[in-house]
């Protein structure tokens, strides 16, 4: 089948690679029915996070059960399933405690499993998911080709914006600020609304992302940036700062910003991957903010997510700006990286 | 008068200085019954915070009213007052948002107010309290003598345990470790316990600190330090770590460990004034921890505590171990850098 793989930073190919197979009864084989490049593919991409030529790329797919082990019972061969960005049991401690992405038994995509068993990366034709049941959420009929973009951006991006807003209890009449204007920043933004925010100030200078944030509930943009973009904030919000900021880039200068615009006693939500993020804990102290994010339990969000999104209340494929052949995957890297498009989907 | 005063690293006096008289309309001036020696103090007596010489010391004191501006109408001459180490309205959109010590038009004792007209210190006889109707909290009737440490301990260490306690959200049959055995951190055992914490790890190394912390609530006592306890307390709790950590410090080495011991999407409260903190954000971010504390708004939490002292439920004022005159405050500052007393109360 083919793959997508990284060899070098700027390197991204569409290889061929041996077929996924069954390898343990937990496993089921899925084909890859849709795929994107995801922003913290990036850091790789540009060579900020290190990676083993040859690796494997990509966590977000959706597709249909090709094949299912034995103890396989929540899902079927034929069936169109959602996975979230990792796998897991969904039955452990942690994933309990409503944080499947520290599964004690999970992992990641274009990795090994517990048993040093390899498991496929989300940008290829076909994907060995451990732990099916944990991790694969079905749809209960096949979705039409225009759902499947909105189903594929629950994989990740949509899920973890409403991570970001739920890490920063967002909650009814909050005047909330969306830091980063990417796929997680819109559907931040989003999120937040279906919240019940009152007002979402989205910093954007990208006129057709800020387009998207107000169709989606931005009730306010602002263009400006660093110390700038701060004081707009504060004089937005009569000096006081806003209860609750989304950070979701994971800079040092995002970070700070989020920090700056929120009120004292505020809650900020993160869930860039951080990068350089050196907190200054002396404002967050004596502004006793409350800080907290992470990687996001996607599975946690998934059913009710995708219920939304098969009512047609929500339209989350729309950060989908690029569509393009698995074996042109390069040029979707490219098209992000140099931010010609928000993000890219992948057809087999 | 005579108070406290700072003159360089070690060097705390006690020095005549002019009686305070009512400034402002909003002032009262409260006769100090009792005092203390914060932890918080002696980052200045240890030369790690800045000052200038001759700062007058001491934010945390119990008194009787002894003269009440015009327009003070919720304290009255003559009444017994407990003051939250700092000043404010109790009106403005912090304190409404529940922050107080973040209020708009508040400020520190030992000080200057928003005229720019000195307030004192606590460490004292007498003290001009600005906006005497946001600050002070009666008691219904003149307080026991023996009453009179644990409604002292309210005015910080108490409330701010409470706080950090609070800002880590624990909740009933939550398993907790304290990290720091000082006043705040046995304030924060005794917090955890009135939230209902199932589990309280108590980290601590003396004896008697162990002692008033078991007899507060804490279930397990942890003696070792740094990575041997973070494995200790691993350990005790099956390798997931705790719900809740309360950071009650504010150095590095208190927050690593709180962190390392803190489950997956776990809470970390922190209320020691941080001191070369360096969030290890890769960690929490994996982790998913939420982190919140700060500058505790003792007042929000006064009237609830103030009755449960008053109906014996709480004895916080146990934290103090050494009782001195006023004129031997630089003992009470001795005693606690060199930790032969927990927390040093002050009489006139």
């Amino acid at each position: 089948m083919r793959a997508t793989t990284i060899h070098a930073p700027f390197d991204i190919r569409s290889d061929d690679v041996a077929d996924p197979s069954l390898l343990r009864p937990t496993d089921a084989v899925v084909r890859v029915t849709a795929s994107c490049v995801c922003g913290s593919d990036l850091w790789r991409y540009r060579g900020e996070s290190g990676f083993t030529p040859g690796d494997r790329m990509g966590h977000e797919f959706v597709g249909v059960v090709e094949a299912a082990g034995d103890s396989v019972s929540t899902v079927a061969v034929g069936d169109f399933v959602v996975t979230p960005f990792t796998w897991g049991d969904n039955t452990c401690r942690n994933c309990a405690n409503g944080i499947n992405t520290s599964c004690e038994n999970g992992g990641w995509y274009g990795s090994t499993d517990r048993n040093g068993l390899p498991v496929d990366g989300g940008q290829g034709e076909l994907v060995r998911v451990p732990l099916a049941d944990g991790t694969l959420v079905s749809t209960p009929t096949m979705p039409s080709e225009s759902q499947l973009p909105d189903l594929l951006a629950l994989s990740d991006v949509m899920c973890t914006g409403w991570h970001c807003a739920r890490a920063a209890h967002v909650g009814p009449g909050d005047t909330v600020a969306v830091i980063g204007d990417g796929a997680v920043g819109l559907s931040a933004v989003l999120a937040a609304r279906l919240m019940g925010a009152g007002r979402i100030i989205v910093m954007s200078r990208h006129e057709t992302r800020q387009q998207l944030a107000i169709e989606w509930g931005a009730t306010e943009v602002v263009e400006e940036r660093g110390e700038a973009g701060e004081a707009r904030v504060l004089q937005l919000t009569d000096g006081l700062g806003v209860d609750a900021a989304l950070e979701c880039v994971g800079t040092d200068a995002a970070m700070r910003t989020a920090i700056a615009v929120t009120r004292p006693a505020g809650r900020v939500g993160y869930v860039g991957v951080p990068h350089g993020i050196e907190m200054p804990m002396g404002t967050v102290f004596t502004k006793n903010l409350q800080i907290g994010g992470g990687v996001a339990s996607v599975r946690q969000y998934l059913p009710e997510l995708r219920d939304r999104v098969l009512a047609g209340e929500i339209n989350p494929g729309r950060v989908f700006d690029l569509q393009l052949p698995l074996a042109e995957v390069a040029e979707g890297y490219a098209a992000m990286h140099e931010r010609r498009a928000i993000k890219t989907m992948l057809l087999p």
